[in-house]
């Protein structure tokens, strides 16, 4: 029997040695009903605390911290939420019986008309520019998206998959789940993109690999306020890859999760012609402007595209990938809710990030490279290169003292998910600053949290 | 613009020709405020039907028809549902913030201890044998954990699934998503394995394919209640099975949807050591117990394989397949409804499944050969060979033209989805009587329906 105190959470109680089912059903049953603090004085001694979400998981994770780690909504916007599903839910009494069965029955392969429809009039607002509800299709959330895409057009043959350097930390995985050789885009140093050898990291990358009337390949972007960087792709960048693209028969899957936290007072143009360019795929989710928790997303392409994606073996067997949360996200257009949940989110972040843009104005010492988003979750630190050892020895370790928490570069850097060909001319080595840069999110922090922890942050910085 | 007049259904509207977003949202709305005999009244032109579900994509779905077709719960059923799901939203009220929040923020990989615990509680009574909660991790349904469990060890290099014959007409297409080559279990005339040649197939299938330590390939089967079969493997089966897979390093998948509709008492003994064999995983799910839509089930298999699973890229980044619909299953383990529901179901299913017995058994001629399931949703009726053509040419035809439906047998048929090698001994013949049998499902019709359809198929059937 191994027992050991846990305070990561400042919490700590007793678990039972053994695995006992029943005995752990009740602990869990009796902990629920109680608060973190009253926990404390209850039990003592501990095993391993229940976990409730994807952060106890990590340990680092406590809602009195300053978490600048997690991209994802604080506990009081989720009681939010909370209520206005409550409020759905009530709702789904009035629906005739046709419609409120369909809500818990196979669900159609892209969701139901009535939800495409109204998601496709909600995008249409969104965007200030038309969305064709033919051209959509419900998820799971946008990281089932993105299997779901490379399922049906890699998964059955072998491919390439092209990311920007900085990206998301956790995509790599998934494509290597697929067996797709990752390879970071290449760039000038004036960050262009490095056409020429880009074709030649492909036909490399290819190497013995044909692709019989599939995509050759995917470029995977975040193109408006990307995580990690929260920076928009401007319409020359987009629309020189869209025609690499297409002249490379590739497909561009753009991870547009935060186009909606547009902070300028409305979303950027649309930088591709999403609906119509045979070789682009948008998945957008419900993730970041309601909750992660329900796992509604969608994806956007050409018909043609929408229509083989949803042949995918999975979705015609199980039906729309979450038929029940998609019904709900139906109703929430219907009743109004979701408009108004998603106009609030944007605001409280809007403020969210005008606080943080503002503090690190003040506070930050001049030697800091950073840029000031105009939306989304995240803002990156870029610190002179001799600072590595500093952000890693010293500001990580401080910060977690004073119950900072963060992440380093090096966790989004491309370079180091690379398990495709081997270069000779280090273009496989980080260009992009990543080892001594940080990022920063204001998802998980309220306004009144948010000044003090930056101020944290930047007072340890400022001692080096 | 196409107008075309729609009666599939028997309903019929009209929907504007211009794929014009907002006209089509309020007919959407408007239209789900009407029955759909008030709809055929209002409404007499139509270019498409709104789609609610999947059995609307079909085109054949009626609920006023005698549907043996669709294998899923009655529109009823689900009403039921509604209204537990309802009084379930209804208590989150009451569940402390930390927890409540919880339900919509990114879920732990493998689903939060608290459902996997109360899981682990429910089966360790369904089954009459101990689950361990750590064996379990939570999907969205069935089909998701299918795909799941491909990509997680087979994502990346391939391999061949083997399928008994007849098989889960929708599994293939999953498996040729990932590139796996689709071979029949190898039976012998007595409908043993035939093990020999089971093993020169799998040498065959696997020319040219490295395992590195994988496993080097998939057996998939629905070992109790079967689809379409309605049977349930023999413990010696079982075990020969499990033999043979650590033998040549495969995984076995029970594709376990149908456990819980047992009708003979309880569910017979479990058929493989799930949680201590290295090679078996089981994929359980509310679909068939609570309601499809839902999109919640769990896999359980050794520690060491749940681990791996939960260490998919797609996981890993989105967190647990469906957060919010496994909470709402634990605070429905929580208050009771699941375990009366799922209770009531199987009452329920166990008269269906009485009533389509007794009547089969007085009306069905004396040549048709069918065993009485023990469980499920699936009856499975064998014509002498010579019928092939009447149960094509006549008995579907004539059956819909008095709206009973049913599916071929040849739709189950394994040998036709083979992508693998050919081979010259007829392996890959059909030998298992698909052709000349047809599948009834009863879990679509409710008990007051079930007599008159069977009865107008027998009488179809006596025709002869």
């Amino acid at each position: 029997m191994q027992v050991a105190l846990w305070n990561v959470s400042k919490c700590a109680f007793h678990f039972s040695s053994v695995i006992n089912t029943t005995a752990r059903c009740v602990c869990v049953r009796f902990l629920s009903t109680y608060k973190t603090s009253h926990r404390q004085s209850i039990m003592s001694t501990v095993s391993t605390p229940p976990i409730l979400h994807a952060f106890d998981e990590f340990r680092h994770y406590d809602t009195a911290d300053y978490n600048f780690h997690v991209g994802a909504p604080h506990p009081d916007e989720l009681m939010q939420l909370s209520r206005v599903i409550q409020q759905t839910v009530q709702d789904i009494r009035a629906v005739p019986s046709e419609v409120q069965s369909s809500y818990f029955q196979y669900g159609a392969t892209k969701g139901s008309d009535s939800v495409l429809q109204h998601l496709a009039a909600f995008l249409t607002q969104e965007y200030r520019a038309p969305v064709n509800w033919q051209n959509l299709m419900m998820t799971a959330g946008a990281s089932h998206a993105l299997g779901l895409v490379c399922n049906v057009f890699f998964g059955d043959h072998d491919g390439v998959v092209f990311l920007e350097d900085p990206t998301y930390f956790l995509a790599a995985e998934i494509f290597r789940g697929f067996g797709l050789k990752v390879i970071p885009i290449p760039k000038l140093d004036n960050e262009q993109y490095d056409f020429p050898l880009w074709k030649r990291r492909l036909d490399e990358g290819l190497h013995g690999i044909r692709a019989d009337g599939h995509f050759r390949g995917l470029i995977y972007i975040i193109p408006l306020h990307s995580n990690p960087r929260g920076r928009c792709l401007s319409p020359e960048e987009a629309a020189a890859l869209a025609r690499f693209a297409a002249d490379e028969n590739l497909v561009i899957h753009c991870d547009d999760v935060y186009n909606s936290l547009s902070y300028t007072g409305s979303i950027p143009p649309r930088l591709f012609p999403v609906g119509s360019h045979p070789n682009v795929i948008s998945a957008g989710t419900f993730s970041k402007i309601l909750g992660p928790g329900l796992r509604v997303g969608w994806l956007e392409s050409t018909k043609e595209n929408i229509d083989r994606i949803a042949l995918n073996g999975i979705i015609e067997s199980g039906g729309c990938a979450n038929q029940f949360g998609a019904s709900l996200i139906d109703r929430m257009f219907l009743n109004g809710l979701l408009q108004t949940y998603v106009k609030n989110t944007r605001n409280l972040y809007k403020e969210k990030m005008r606080l943080a843009v503002s503090i690190l104005s003040e506070h930050l010492p001049n030697n800091v490279i950073w840029h000031k988003p105009q939306g989304g979750y995240f803002i990156w630190l870029t610190f002179p290169e001799d600072y590595e050892e500093f952000l890693t020895n010293v500001l990580v370790p401080e910060a977690k003292r004073r119950n900072v928490h963060f992440q380093l570069g090096s966790r989004s850097c491309a370079s180091r998910f690379c398990n495709g060909l081997r270069s000779t001319d280090d273009a496989y080595t980080c260009t992009s600053g990543c080892q001594n840069s940080i990022r920063l999110s204001i998802g998980h922090l309220g306004l009144s949290q948010l000044p003090e922890g930056l101020k944290i942050l930047c007072d340890i910085i400022k001692k080096r």
